[in-house]
């Protein structure tokens, strides 16, 4: 029988009731496919922070480097806002990818046929929107030194070094590669290549990395470019690859198409242990209230067992339980509409962990 | 009777021919108004290249220099797309901001009623859209030394540095608080202060320079956040405030919510001399066909006159003049719809001139 060591870092706001339900759902996996899954809570941000006064402490560490992969609820609030740049909950986040070697962020912004009226956009513009923004996680100008602010003459300037060494460049442009392969075969490489030197090179790599992907097509954008083409045709992407800040803003519009936040996971990978997480934040407004949305987490669960286990057929029975729950009209808060049935984050926990 | 001398700077593509049709507006201006206009035309960008081997020569430089205003078309295309970094057309245009020390870029974003059809958002959502996006524009991650592609052990590694002295981002929150007081007395700087320490002193630099502003409203959002709401609730903003690159980013993306980039001008100020153009780029797939739409350069004659020559009862009769146009029917292929008539881009050009 197989065996899985998870690590399991429920977080701050609503990350332990979703992260509750995300483990309903990995008992139930357990039991369906047979595989044995052994669960160790740890501290991280705000939570970590209350208890320890630092946001990622060692045992939290040790207990993660010891994991066969790690599942995240959520980090950060109003709470922890005004702690020294230092120490706060973001911090832990960064850290912890930085730990895991994960450069790899793989955020899909799929849109559910059932939700699109949740959507800003016409229907028509987001029907069958499919997208996977590969974003370099562990470079780039969240990471370049020197960085900081400082005091040059009589004022403070502030500093952050934007730097991408081609090996970093190679590896995740290959990444993004190998999923358009198992996708609709195109990669939109995003970048700011006439202005900024670093993303020349950027380009300059993932053309020679193309070379041996040729069955993939590859197009370059301009990072501006690329946030009014999510906006007028999302259709036309299937993969986009890009930089770390770039691709943090670049996938957060395209999550926003879909209109469900609540519903769309995150993995991060590259390392031995990959890192799972929904992409909404903490949500400290409704933390404690059963009402958040689990979904986000419970894909990323499903995401989970693809990219770090192997078993893409979890993936599949996760995807298709959520659904048939959907398709039963069943929706937590933030995606209710008329004539739908409002579950609480307990109820939608049960409910897919009973479809599978 | 006030006169001024504008530097007419056409540039590449589609430039030519809709900077005809904004001095055609000019004209009409100029008689009905009583000021004298002194046009002089100098090359830039991709124009200049093919003449003069580089992309802003001297001889443009100093007549730039001796003006009042400066009214660009668009620069750059395929042509010089793969000429040496170096000497791309981008560079006359990052080289012309920096020399007229033109440090805050206006980017309005308004929804004209009647082209509400064209956005690929809701009508419900985007009905009334009406933002002005100020970027910085002479400092941050587009100008911040060191910078390049450099060799490291036996790698290739590629530098950009993002870097605000506290004078430079004082100085566009001003720009950005007083704009928002002619306005809806709301402004919102957007950064990334969880994560790059620049925008940490940005923050807390606009945070001080509120202090005098204390009429005006100010929140501060992280630029994924922005990205995200702009697509979902785009009313919430009046003005907003961010750097170099995420505002290149969001304007654009604000830009596409109304659906009409063929409508939106730009200001360039903070010099002595302010630099005017339409926010789309220079086409060249649609050049020299007569059917651009000349409209974003015309209302970037507008904002002159406000910004450049303290007379923003032209810009109104611009403005009027625009909207009574399209009010009668008349659109450009771009903005065409059944039901609409169809014109070329002189007769748009003569069409608005006469309004005047
Ligand atoms: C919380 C923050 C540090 C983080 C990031 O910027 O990477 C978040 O926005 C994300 O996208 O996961
Ligand atoms: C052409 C390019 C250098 C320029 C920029 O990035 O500033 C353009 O995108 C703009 O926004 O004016």
């Amino acid at each position: 029988m197989k065996e899985f060591k998870i690590a399991v870092l429920p977080g701050d706001g609503i990350g332990p009731e979703i992260v509750k339900q995300a483990v309903k759902v990995m008992d139930a996996v357990s039991e369906k496919f047979g595989v044995k899954l052994k669960y160790e809570y740890a501290l991280i941000g705000g939570a970590a922070i209350d208890e320890t006064g630092i946001p990622f402490p060692e045992e939290t560490k040790e207990i993660i480097l010891s994991s066969d992969a790690v599942l995240l609820g959520a980090v950060g609030g109003p709470k922890w806002d005004n702690l020294p740049f230092e120490i706060r909950p973001e911090r832990a986040l960064l850290g912890m990818r930085k730990l895991l070697n994960a450069f790899a962020n793989l955020r899909p912004a799929k849109l559910y046929d059932e939700l699109i009226d949740a959507s800003t956009l016409k229907p028509e513009v987001v029907k069958g929107v499919d997208i996977m923004v590969v974003r370099e996680l562990t470079s780039g100008v969240y990471f370049g030194i020197p960085r900081g602010i400082f005091v040059d003459g009589d004022e403070k300037v502030g500093i952050n070094t934007l730097r991408y060494y081609e090996h970093e460049v190679e590896r995740i442009a290959k990444v993004a590669f190998e999923v358009a392969r198992k996708r609709n075969k195109k990669v939109t490489s995003v970048d700011k290549a006439n202005v900024l030197e670093a993303t020349v090179l950027w380009r300059e790599v993932v053309e020679r990395v193309h070379k041996d992907y040729e069955d993939v097509e590859l197009e370059h954008m301009y990072v501006d470019n690329a946030a009014m083409q999510i906006i007028r045709y999302p259709k036309q992407f299937d993969v986009i690859v890009t930089t770390n800040i770039f691709g943090d803003i670049l996938s957060d519009a395209c999550a926003m198409l879909t209109g469900s936040l609540g519903m769309l996971p995150s993995a991060s990978i590259g390392g031995k242990i990959g890192l799972y997480e929904p992409i909404h934040g903490s949500a400290p407004d409704i933390a404690g209230q059963n009402i958040a949305n689990p979904i986000a987490t419970i894909n990323s669960v499903g995401m989970m067992f693809t990219y770090s286990f192997d078993m893409p057929e979890v993936e599949k029975a996760i995807d298709t339980a959520v659904k048939n729950v959907l398709a039963k009209g069943y929706r937590t808060r933030d995606i209710y509409s008329e004539g739908t049935k409002l579950v609480s984050t307990e109820e939608m926990g049960d409910l897919i962990a009973e479809e599978i």
